[in-house]
């Protein structure tokens, strides 16, 4: 692969998840295109690759991952899927990005781990997409700096609206704590060595039957305690806090202001020293959104009009400035192209 | 231009606002390409083209602009030169994206704006990237729907840590309150009639002689009053905040906390509902890391070991919680691989 | 009078303010009784006295001030009676507690003032409650400490939920910007030099014909600007708000954290370091409860039930911690003296 | 005892909580008068009774019970001497408001229990002042209110800045956390069935051998779990919060915004709808200020010079508002009593 090219992704899984990153590789990421899709349901897999140019459309992953413009693939399929195609992908020698979980259960994942180790080197990376988020970045990266010293303990929340029909008290376990137990272990960097579940009453807005909410207690080979509010019929909206109690201080995110410390007699946050950090979003999101809709053949966005509006008043603010009094602002009469 | 081939984008002007907008439609814009850069310093603009795959250098924006392969424009060159760029670019008929201010004075601009009416339809969109940004996205949407009536009243903070050396007093007007002209121009959709400009003693951290903070009021022709605290050395940080008093309740960004309502009884902010609200920013960030090192050709990133790491503990999780007890965990020793 | 017997006060005015006062001296305050209350309306100053032990009632200030038990007048009549109860006050050479207005125009205001001077020493605090309120108090000992450096600006938000119907336009200014005028003068010690008005287009929410909300600008003669919006029909809630700008930060309240200061890289407040401080109201507020109650003849509060379970609970507790493991609790059923 | 007259207090214990309830009762309260201390150190009981007029000391509670003028009985010796001193007071049937704890165990608390029973009438109020904390008391009324539904968790966290010397790891529990024990019994209204305690490593910044931090699950009879973090040697503050989730929504106090939930879509608090709310303790504030400087011989506080200024501010301030200019203020030069 030459290393300007876009990287040729073969997705498989063109369920819900599976469409979205299509999608994702299509339409926001720079530098990669989508060239086959896979789903047992060939319909669909036809449909998504049809919105998508060169991109061919199969049932059978290993035949995807067998074509000449396939250089890594991404595995979106149901967990109980993930093993086939991951050893697949290791017959090809292809990286992978893997949705969560690995595998649906500790045995095959150990499967997956000891083919990929008789591989000789490193070619999945799961899909713990927490790692990537912001909050949880600057998190690890203040645990990290020891700024706060050891951690002692991570108060968890983790809240959904309402949970889908299917979910079962054991799906709380391991479809959301899953979540909570790859942050403890990488905020940490320690391993989990025992699990304790407290089960109080459910509440009436869950379902018939669901355990649900669950609070779990993680305990680590580091000495520290992470414990987990699961509760995924909370009713009012979806919430995913982290605490960390450290020997110096705390730190949290999820509240919606970035990052709060206690430390030494003060509670707050940092402040933005600068506007390329403060706006660095709002850049890429306006050169993104001229691209698109100048590929549209349209022209969007603050318009001639409003530059000598801007330039008018600001004239006009000089000279009040100057002479300390108030300036009314003159401006011509608006062109119909603008209105 | 064909619509699913990358966007081919002269640049004009390689200094620091340039040369970033070159690195963002390099690296992280879906779709589009820079294929020319533009500098009156031949050097700078070779240095910059020498990054960019299939990218040439040109001292002349005109020479760009004519050259085949360039389908739009991003002018980021210093404000004197916009205009030149500007037309040369209506010459080619093609779309561009001005960096504000459009030009340095109302008839300057006015020149332009007649320009664009000659050519019949709107080509340019001005450089005013707070329009994109989500929480001033948020603000807008708020204020257009209604609910909270009619903006009486805008309060707008905009703080640097320390101002460039050149700066003058009347460039807090032109450079900095410009931001918020236009920010009040587009939030409440009026036009500006008026300024007033309150001159306090001035910080002592601020260079001997210049005007630094300042209070400005400007006048609606709506009938709102929008009042501007600029201050470019405040030391302490980059703040940009913006407060609408409106009928019937108050809405606030800038805070850190995204948008924050006062309203009938209750202040506080909305729950995201989803997490691929929540979660979306991540989702992107993680795909674009995985694509960005797989070009590399390495692996990064969550591994096999942390998915089976995961599996085990949710296992016992599950087994805790089925048996209410406390579930000790059981892994394979580490391979070498995963150290 | 002797320093350790209760100060003996006579209540000019029982309308709302000074019933309240009248309650607040007989109910709430350490060391004082209210010993006469004066209204022109003898029946309402009947009504108010006969609540309070070995308390008279009057119509004429000056009648109530020349009894023997009076060591001291709080006056709460309407603003155009100041005048005659302060002059009357300095007469007899009481000390007077006077509710703002001292009076309601600049002249009389003089009258007062000199009225004082010829008595030789100062009788008179004026009823400026908001430099009692703990988050101005924390405000004005922040910008005394000088951490902050020179005060450059101060950013007022005065609201009221409705006003009432006799509410005036200049009423927004004499009556409620009253308080930032006094508030801007002691924080910042300085005297206000100018006035501006700016009037944006009236709520819908106001009354026909009433100017709110209104945008006041202060000048003071230390070069500060102090601006302050009125807004006496804003509908959702009563808000006072101040923020002051500094060369080195900023500090605000009224927000609902206390004080929170932007400095140098951060924004935040202050913790507590002790108990006694953040419980300090909750154990006044707990014996004042006793006190109340038992002269009542009642017992309220936690019962000997609670100081039982919390020991055995506390007794398990400890085994827990002991043990390593969970540990049942053992209660003795709740006797019928107790439900 | 009459009802208007102020009741006459023992206090039991003169160290640093006995000797601040004799202040609270002497300078704070209305209503009431300490006439007894008792200590057994027979010096500081009496260096306590000389700061308060007309007030005894005794060694013996007994004896200070016994006496003519006591109407009730505040114990605040160490908690082994409670038992003692509760027993005097029931013979002599006096009211008494007892420090937490009751008793130092569940053996001795019960016989407490059994001989108020014998008495036939509750004569005992514990100190669990939390449930007078202004906080609490909302978070209660909320609960209580049913508005969010049953509650099925509550998070607690109590931090202190560094312990004292002679802490114990069991007093971690019987202690610190016997706050939270009550106030998940007082704001659950559950009985506490099972205590299951964690013990992460401790922090470095603990004295050596001391189990802290702690992290208790307390299961209770209502089928809610709450969990509490006690850390008395966090260095950075003192800091108790509490989060109550319910089927309907969260409510959290002690971040330093009063109460905060999370319902439907929604997180925030409430806005105050009137200034006697706001500023209710600035008013109590402002009139026992006056009264105890008046007590004194002193006049602080705003001065007729501060009443004057703000008088003519306030007209400028009309002119001003009816003119739509600017105005200047004149005030006569400062009166050498005011500076």
């Amino acid at each position: 692969m030459k290393p300007r090219e876009p990287l040729r992704i073969a997705v498989v899984g063109t369920g819900r998840m599976g469409a979205d990153h299509v999608r994702r590789i299509d339409r926001v990421v720079n530098g990669a295109r989508v060239t086959a899709v896979v789903d047992v349901d060939a319909e669909r897999a036809k449909s998504v690759a049809a919105g998508v140019d060169g991109c061919t459309a199969h049932t059978d992953p290993a035949a995807a991952m067998a074509s000449a413009d396939v250089d890594a693939v991404l595995v979106a399929s149901p967990g109980p899927a993930h093993e086939a195609a991951l050893l697949a992908a290791f017959e090809h020698d292809l990286p992978v990005l893997c949705e969560k979980p690995l595998t649906p259960d500790a045995a095959s994942a150990l499967r997956v781990l000891e083919a990929e180790q008789a591989l000789g080197h490193r070619r999945v990376q799961v899909g713990f997409m927490r790692r990537y988020d912001a909050e949880y970045v600057r998190l690890k990266a203040l645990l990290d700096s020891g700024r706060l010293g050891r951690p002692l303990m991570l108060h968890n929340r983790h809240r959904n609206v309402a949970s889908s029909p299917f979910f079962t008290s054991a799906m709380l376990i391991s479809d959301s704590v899953a979540h909570e137990v790859d942050a403890t272990r990488w905020l940490l960097g320690h391993e989990i060595t025992a699990v304790t579940v407290l089960r109080p009453t459910p509440s009436s807005g869950a379902p018939e039957g669901l355990r649900d909410p669950q609070f779990v207690v993680l305990e680590t080979d580091g000495g520290a305690i992470s414990d987990v509010e699961i509760f995924v019929n909370c009713g009012f909206g979806y919430q995913v806090q982290a605490e960390a109690v450290c020997e110096r201080g705390t730190a949290r995110i999820g509240d919606g202001h970035a990052l709060v410390t206690h430390t030494a007699g003060h509670w707050g946050g940092t402040i933005t020293q600068d506007w390329t950090e403060r706006f660095a979003q709002a850049y890429d999101d306006e050169v993104q959104a001229w691209v698109d809709s100048t590929r549209r053949g349209e022209v969007d966005g603050p318009s001639t009009w409003d530059g000598y509006a801007a330039a008018a008043v600001c004239e006009a603010g000089v000279r009040a400035l100057e002479e300390g009094s108030r300036v009314e602002v003159d401006l011509v009469e608006k062109p119909p192209l603008y209105r």
